[in-house]
């Protein structure tokens, strides 16, 4: 089910040795899961949305970062030099674990290397982490508050992927909801880095 | 259009000279909104969505309290007494300004007031504001990440409310969408005081 070509992508090392234990415990999971509301047949949504999504990842990362990101200075500059230079070769690496993370959404597990992942997605977004995987000189970090407000778009946006292979709008819906709750979840813990002691200010 | 009955609420004080400006500027207001995709259509869209929950708000609050919140303990304690028992005066108060809080999402101008107030929500879940407002001994905050992956579920279940009148599949959309898209964005809002080298411990 988990065709993946993770090794083929820069920077990406879900569940290897390298990726720090999240300070977040499993308990801590499952309350927020509960929190969301979570169930299992979101997990089986979240599983077909994956079939569907599969081999739409990079148009639907293409679209969030062409049509949409690319037109926001104050979004696009994170992926450009300092003085504003486009960066191809980091939006173009950052862009392939951008896909994978779609299919890592919809795919992984909720066990502790799903977790652990979170907080290392979260960590690369912030000083000083951000810029290291890829060895190039941009923003220091993505500010919380970018993330946490592009979710509505991205939230938005990915319907009419969900929609486009021909399942019934019932599945569509289904499919779209776990999608919802998964992002929120997902949100939930990337706020955890941002609001440590080291790092209070990067909002 | 904006009929509320603000002044009978306990602890309501949206726009009034003793709520602090918040430390978010309106540029970075601005900002926010555009990273959410916000539009004309949805300062509308939201409007109507006000005339639809208008007299709906406190079935909502209803729902979200006793019907889901009641049941999740980690939840459920915010608004009981240190050792869990129930506190019907201090949920009686904060079940009405949830209920204007709904009112508010959807007729309130994005304007210096709003943001404030904003601000004000945030830091009344906080350590140490949480309980002063109504003079109670409960949990002395809310984490942020209860309120983010909540979120997912106000949203989800604010719908068949959004329909209820009668409106266009297409209008109860666009009414949901700008809903979505307000949340977000005052989830970004939120998260600054929780950010502050004040209080880097409630995620």
């Amino acid at each position: 089910m988990l065709k993946m070509v993770a090794e083929t992508i820069p920077g990406y090392n879900y569940g290897e040795p390298g990726v720090p234990r999240s300070p977040v415990s499993m308990t801590e999971l499952e309350q927020l899961k509960r929190t969301v509301g979570w169930t299992l047949e979101d997990e089986r949504a979240l599983e077909m949305a994956g079939e569907v999504l599969r081999d739409q990842a990079r148009l639907v990362v293409e679209h969030w970062r062409s049509q949409i990101i690319a037109g926001i200075p104050h979004l696009a500059r994170h992926s450009r030099s300092l003085n504003g230079e486009k960066l191809p070769n980091y939006l173009a690496r950052s862009n392939l674990r951008f896909e994978q993370w779609i299919l890592d959404t919809c795919f992984r597990p909720h066990d502790q290397a799903w977790l652990d992942y979170q907080n290392e997605i979260a960590v690369r977004h912030m000083e000083p982490r951000k810029n290291q995987t890829d060895g190039v000189e941009s923003t220091p970090y993505v500010p919380l508050r970018d993330v946490l407000a592009f979710t509505a778009v991205m939230n938005d946006t990915i319907r009419p992927y969900l929609a486009a292979k021909g399942d019934s709008p019932a599945d569509v819906e289904r499919m779209h909801a776990a999608w919802k709750k998964s992002l929120q979840l997902q949100l939930a813990l990337w706020a955890n880095p941002y609001m440590s002691r080291e790092t209070p200010d990067q909002w």
